[in-house]
């Protein structure tokens, strides 16, 4: 049943209700003396904040990062790193009518028949609100991704049906929807505001790219890096679909059109999304994810509650008209955490045929 | 650097080369006391087989599974299953001239920069035919999984950017090509005599179904089934994506229209695919994959080779034109490895609850 | 680098420095429905603390647990349960002067050759105070435990050289040191004292029982319950030794002394200390430990410091004279996590076997 | 209940009964570029195999290995190595009549109560020739660990209750029970005589040195290398005990004769066995591990039969007197598998530390 922790060198295991005292994470297998602070791990959680914007759940989340152990003097130990965010604003009152009923979309009614009792409270464990955890590990992977120069950027590609059509890199941070395209941008907005409106809510495709990733990360044959990516991404609760490079429109290409040819110089084309194999060929990886509409809407919904009785819903509270841009650090965070155990994997690897000294 | 290993409680390793003397699997934690024989895998293996079909590569694999260890009086006795295919076919003199060059969209390049050297004989471990191992451990999941009633079955729903109008199930085994609809079927084997005639090779759509799946199935918050199913997909060699219910599609709905409604007469909908915030609903559970197309065409191709060095390279030998349809078996066997692994996960949980008595 | 984490099903990873901000445990894979409380893991704490008895550390350390997640309404949920320790009383100015000398017997050396840094404050995590940890996670392993009956219990067989010459189980919670032998606790007493005035420490040997553990527990081959429990206490820090049953005298019987004769009314003895070929047998589990003394004295000794240069060392400091009574819970707790672990392990084949329904 | 697996990094699985098709091992992890050969392993087999001493079983085991993947040209190519050994000698007829008798000290009731039938044939998968696999294996790590120039040495220390009164190692390969004192030796030699002419069986203590093990290797907490040495050694059949360094009899010793006193030069002693805190010292590794006498026996012994009832029984059949010398290389198999693996595991944190740049 233990399903919580993600990695094999470079281990995270998350743990918190949305409602509970606390949410966090432990990172067991992060090398000693990278230097690490409050503040690199809190910049991150940032990222992830509703903002004041259009369509954000105005929810105060005034989440502070404290790190309990593996740090001394500003630098990891090698030994596990606590991270703890205590859970200050939430209000379960909303909640109580409820308790027995299952919201459509969510897993209320799943975590109901696996566990045979839940935390009806903002969603439990199934809440969006788990990936603060996801975050704050991965903003300690980026720090270690960081000594071998390896970064990663996600961005919004598509919203309520509107695709951006460039990737205009320096506008990803100067928007709140994390989206490369400027006038894109202003239709989604349009668009939020509409469905907001509405009282429904949308769905979105983000694009995570890691940049300067050396080849050689990936484990044949389970343990593909793009197998895992399509793990770390999918176990993001709102995503229904990862695709690497050409993805899915790979299917639809001749194998003439699809192969990316190879000089001196390096590959023409990356169709392949940086991946060979399951190993990292040195390109850009590139993944795509097909983010659902939010679940939570005001619009009257058909459901039932525990006994099994036809009920009707309206769910209000607290919520996004859609789980972008929130999950757009979610995604760097778990592409990261991937990362940052697979360049360890390969290093082993690598020491072991250089002969590296020990101690 | 191990990564051949695939499940927690229901756990295969997999091993063998394109060219070595033997592929195999062995299977540990496959509960004792379900009959099994060579017949049940054998069965599986043959559905893998290249047939006389058009497009298909005409070498001769007349694979026979031994099993090692295991299974007493026909019956499995709990401790490991090992299962093991001699290369009998295996023809390496074709790759000779090719042994120091990197076929466009293979591993052939990011094998050698990860590991300093490789098998160069039909793609070594990072051929297709790995697969054969990961069919055979997948027949013993089904027979673990016929215990609670659970089917899986996989079809082609694209080909070469033909798509099945019709999911006629019955169809299915009544065409070399798994496909659900008949008309498309005979479109879809125009296409590959056409881009066989181009020396050139084709993509395509697997669409996976599981029946008689319980709700409970899927443990939060990494190991979510559907991050599993997704890993286990992404792991075989010719798939780019990997998407849950509606997919990338529920990227242009609303919530209103992508959320299932639930009554006591069970959801109205699957647009989840039956799986809720990482746990199995109870409803089907539908997958489907982007296969990219085979990379080794006979037409021209830039390369490289291991120095660096510019080269031409026609890949001839023995291909099909499409991994479609070898590979619906192999979708079906990684879905079924992950399903049975789950229901064991699931069962402890319910044992637990349920006060089970021991032994 | 990852080695915090404990089991396979019943999962547990811990955190924490001597003297950082908090230690802690976070519990994956606990089934949902237990009755569970601070006050319950709590008690379990206050076994280990020091007391005011002679030859202990004077050290007040009103350490409390926190549940930050994991438990709803006086239950577990079936998600991860994260417990913390705020260290309050640490006094780190006592090891300035030794922060750069390596204390003989002690993890020093060793941290720093690892890692080329480490903490110094009390030991960073190499100190006897990261068993608070296993102490609080044991108490939720009792917890699951006691749904099936299965009770541990540790005890103190020798110290010091003394042997305790009875197993009067009533005696143990009588005494301080939890010595199952009236008599032999003066005598060792006693020798306390002594090696307290002589600036010295002493070892011993605990011995730890299991009740009501049902046949089948433990997994051939490498995961044999003996050996789970061996790594379970030798990752104790002060623990040299581990033999199960006769373990070190069944080296010097012969066959037909060895062998447990087996009847309708069950075994006649129970040299194998309730364990054959890697699986309980129904009888009692009995293990035993080797203490070593704590290598913490205020006696002089050669050491050297990080730079290689020769010193003398007098560690002062608030040390115990023993190990023991303090390292009793934490056999109880090892043992208990093993056990835990190995019930859920075993009821998945159970429930399979007895085709137990989902969900 | 998957239990068949050991190790993180390097990683070894294994398979088979006793007396079915065939045993072997696939070892998932090893890094490419290491010469080996089908003779290197076979040498290590041949060192397991019963010779014509008396005292020994005369089944003539011809054990050859064959490998069936993950070598290429003479070297390993860093994907799984899968080696099998085929049953040629087994003759089960002589296991007929005890089918459905439990043989006291043995694991037949416990295999039985587990999963509800059982291989009877030799033991099944509970046989002591399990352990050919082990050291197929272990022979593959001997070859990992020898491009750092470690090494593992294994030999007889007590045996029958003579114990040698010297360590002269080059008497260990003089001897057909690796007793490194020739004079304990023939003591030894005519206990088992003696105990061969009772019908009855011997145990015995083998200590295990591991010399060129670089400072750094072990994991805090769980994973100290202790602790997984002892897992190791512990999981072979016939062990029930285990020690480090001075190990039991460190609990005799005060705080000021256990520790090792550190110099410039190095440490004056080895109490700790070559561990501190769970990470090598650079000093040797000391391992001992107390052998039960093996249960086969021909003298009249009590036991039941799979309905519960009252037998008795003499077990016949081709059997060692004991465990030794036949065990003695599968402990340094085993030692020489955590090696591998723990050398891998600390080799990733040295080549961060290092910066050593990939591919």
């Amino acid at each position: 049943m233990a399903g919580n922790t993600f990695g094999t060198l470079f281990r995270v295991t998350t743990f918190g209700e949305s409602h509970g005292r606390a949410l966090g994470a432990v990172i067991d297998g992060c090398p000693p003396g990278i230097p690490l602070s409050e503040e690199d791990i809190q910049f991150e959680l940032e990222r992830r904040r509703p903002g004041k914007h259009l369509g954000e759940s105005p929810r105060k989340e005034p989440d502070r990062v404290e790190i309990l152990s593996g740090v001394f003097e500003g630098q990891t130990l090698g030994t596990p790193i606590a991270l703890v965010i205590y859970n200050r604003d939430a209000k379960s009152a909303a909640y109580e009518p409820l308790k027995d009923i299952f919201r459509p979309g969510h897993g209320d009614c799943t975590y109901f028949w696996k566990y045979g009792l839940r935390d009806w409270r903002g969603g439990g464990r199934s809440s969006g609100r788990e990936t603060v955890a996801r975050v704050a590990a991965g903003a300690v992977a980026k720090k270690v991704l960081a000594e071998y120069g390896i970064q990663v950027q996600a961005y919004t590609v598509a919203l309520g049906g509107v695709w951006a059509r460039k990737r205009d890199l320096s506008e990803i941070n100067r928007n709140h929807l994390f989206c490369p395209d400027a006038e894109a941008y202003e239709e989604m907005c349009r668009r939020i505001e509409e469905a907001r409106r509405e009282g429904d809510s949308l769905g979105g495709v983000v694009e995570i790219v890691a940049r300067g990733v050396p080849p050689g990360l990936g484990e044949p044959v389970f343990d593909k890096l793009d197998a895992e990516l399509a793990k770390a991404l999918m176990s993001i609760g709102a995503v229904k679909g990862v695709e690497i490079g050409a993805g899915f429109s790979a299917a639809e290409k001749k194998g003439s059109e699809n192969n990316d040819p190879l000089t001196p110089e390096g590959f023409l084309s990356n169709n392949a999304g940086g991946i060979l194999a399951g190993i990292s060929s040195g390109q850009e990886i590139v993944c795509r994810v097909a983010v659902k509409p939010i679940p939570s809407i005001s619009r009257e919904q058909l459901t039932i509650n525990e006994k099994g009785e036809a009920v009707k819903i309206r769910v209000g509270g607290r919520h996004d008209a859609s789980a972008i841009p929130r999950i757009v650090p979610v995604c760097e965070a778990m592409v990261r955490l991937v990362l940052a155990d697979y360049l360890l994997r390969q290093l082993v690897l690598k020491a072991f045929r250089n002969h590296e000294t020990l101690p």
